[in-house]
């Protein structure tokens, strides 16, 4: 950056020369020009905005961030937005920064790890003043955003990762709830679709399933593993029921998958729950509207928005950092067996 | 603005200084910091890593802006991204508005006229270098984007509005195709589920389904209005099937409601298409995975989006403004009957 660059004339109106001509304060200049925080009557606005448009006045956020050292944005990486549970988490998210007066840069890294590097990197150069991951990167590359010393969050992450500031929910233990319905239902064969993690742990949802299998007394059931979407799903069902000892119950990693399976399910011509139980995971607005409704392991994704947002822009930030775990709740519906 | 803001020290490392330390171009630098535009060898990436930790650069994007006299980001308002299609639309605005080097930040309006007009003053003052409207402005009260002086295109607009650019489908002609399918298959009593819209025209989907019956001398079948969501769907099916005159095929005006209309169905133990036949219209891909799977009039989103986003920041922008309408073109699959 040089000076001659900030000195390149941009107009001489300023929010003093709007504040004057309007007659009020530059306090409430800017109230309006950023909506808020405080309210300006109706009456004060339409000058103000008069003022503005006589003037031709065009407030200066660069100017701003510059003097602030903040663009007042964060960021949010996803897989991909068009998917409902990361849609839902983008309008929380969205919702949650609007509340703490930032905006939000969305980015879809579309599972590829190069781009989501790619993006970082991208919200870096923009200067965001935090950034909410909610992807899939792998651990060791999770370095390279501590080097580019942006404040981090990840959320949609069960195990806490060394440097990082974390939110996520109780994978196992909202499983073991699952599949405990299910086995409550008297079923003793009951099988697990489970999304493909990168990492070489253990999905959360998967060690829940065999808990509960074990303390039970019951043997695993089938198991399928496919993508977490609805495709995913559908492929892993034709499966399950193709496998040589087809079970009486499902319990499904995400709703996306549920969804799938459902359709799998329906084409073989068998019914749910009478053929087959389901539970599944998430608790997506899409799970009360399948056939028949899913009775599902409900994340409280609001709060962990909001949880993530205060950790990089909240009155706690850059405080010691956590791994703030949220519980789940079984909503029961009609695929259980539940009437 | 002041110039003392403009002089507030931030560290002394430029990007020079990076150039310098790892023996590069200063372009080369950018390359690596902006993940772009041209590519740049391992190697040569590691090293300007290492000399921006261990010199503790920080590129300014604040600086960048107030030089270029544009933040290389775009808004998008959409009533609600939570929304399958409008989480599908954010996805492809932002794919496009990243081929262009642009940035992308989302805002939600939740229906709210009074959140929207605040979304666009937020993202006036964040200096965007335009907004991409995909929600429900009343169009008097567009004027107001008017002054602020933003680039504005309207998405997912069917009619022109006289100030601005548009981008819509022409919701008449694919009505039009998705009844008179259903006419083929020998339906004479075909109801319509429609959403509520502001303004005071009638729903291009309405015009369509009220053509295609008096074309073909047929009259018009129930209508019921609600929401466009499930909920809303779920309420009007159940009005449909409670008309005096049940219908015996439906046209649903998004496939939201639609999937609401299924339920419906289902809980009155009618079956799909055999009791009654459906098509709907948006082409999501919740579309495929109901039960059955749903005959659909597809908006082609993708290509809108990247219409919209070309024309704000675009080769071609600040040209004639146009209203651009996109063919829609019918998906057939299981719920109108075809095998």
């Amino acid at each position: 950056m040089t000076t001659s660059a900030v000195h390149t004339p941009r107009g001489p109106v300023t929010r003093k020369d709007v504040a004057r001509y309007a007659g009020v304060s530059t306090a409430v200049v800017s109230y309006v020009v950023n909506g808020g925080p405080k309210n300006v009557a109706p009456a004060t606005e339409a000058k103000v905005r008069d003022a503005i448009s006589i003037l031709g006045y065009r407030p200066n956020a660069a100017a701003r961030a510059l003097k602030l050292g903040s663009s007042e944005t964060i960021g949010l990486v996803v897989p991909d937005s068009g998917n409902p549970f990361f849609a839902l988490l983008a309008h929380a998210v969205e919702d949650a920064a609007a509340e703490l007066g930032y905006g939000m840069v969305l980015a879809n890294s579309d599972g590829s790890l190069a781009k989501e590097k790619r993006n970082i990197r991208n919200l870096a150069a923009r200067q965001v003043d935090g950034v909410v991951l909610a992807s899939c990167v792998f651990e060791p590359e999770l370095a390279d955003l501590e080097s580019s010393e942006i404040p981090s969050v990840l959320l949609n992450h069960a195990a806490a990762s060394p440097g990082f500031n974390s939110v996520g929910v109780d994978l196992e233990a909202g499983a073991r709830i699952a599949v405990e319905h299910l086995i409550a239902h008297g079923h003793k064969n009951i099988g697990l679709a489970i999304g493909i993690n990168v990492g070489n742990e253990l999905d959360g949802r998967e060690v829940g399933w065999l808990n509960a299998l074990r303390d039970a007394g019951l043997p695993e059931g089938p198991t399928a593993r496919s993508e977490f979407d609805r495709a995913g799903g559908y492929a892993a069902g034709k499966r399950l029921l193709a496998s040589v000892n087809r079970p009486t119950a499902i319990f499904a990693s995400s709703d996306m998958q549920a969804v799938g399976i459902l359709r799998a399910i329906h084409e073989a011509g068998l019914s749910v729950p009478g053929d087959i139980a389901m539970v599944s995971f998430d608790g997506s607005t899409e799970s009360e509207y399948t056939w028949p409704a899913l009775t599902t392991v409900a994340q409280p994704v609001r709060v962990m928005a909001e949880s993530a947002v205060r950790a990089l822009i909240g009155e706690g930030r850059g405080g010691e950092l956590q791994h703030r775990i949220f519980p789940t709740e079984l909503i029961v519906r009609q695929s259980c067996g539940c009437p």
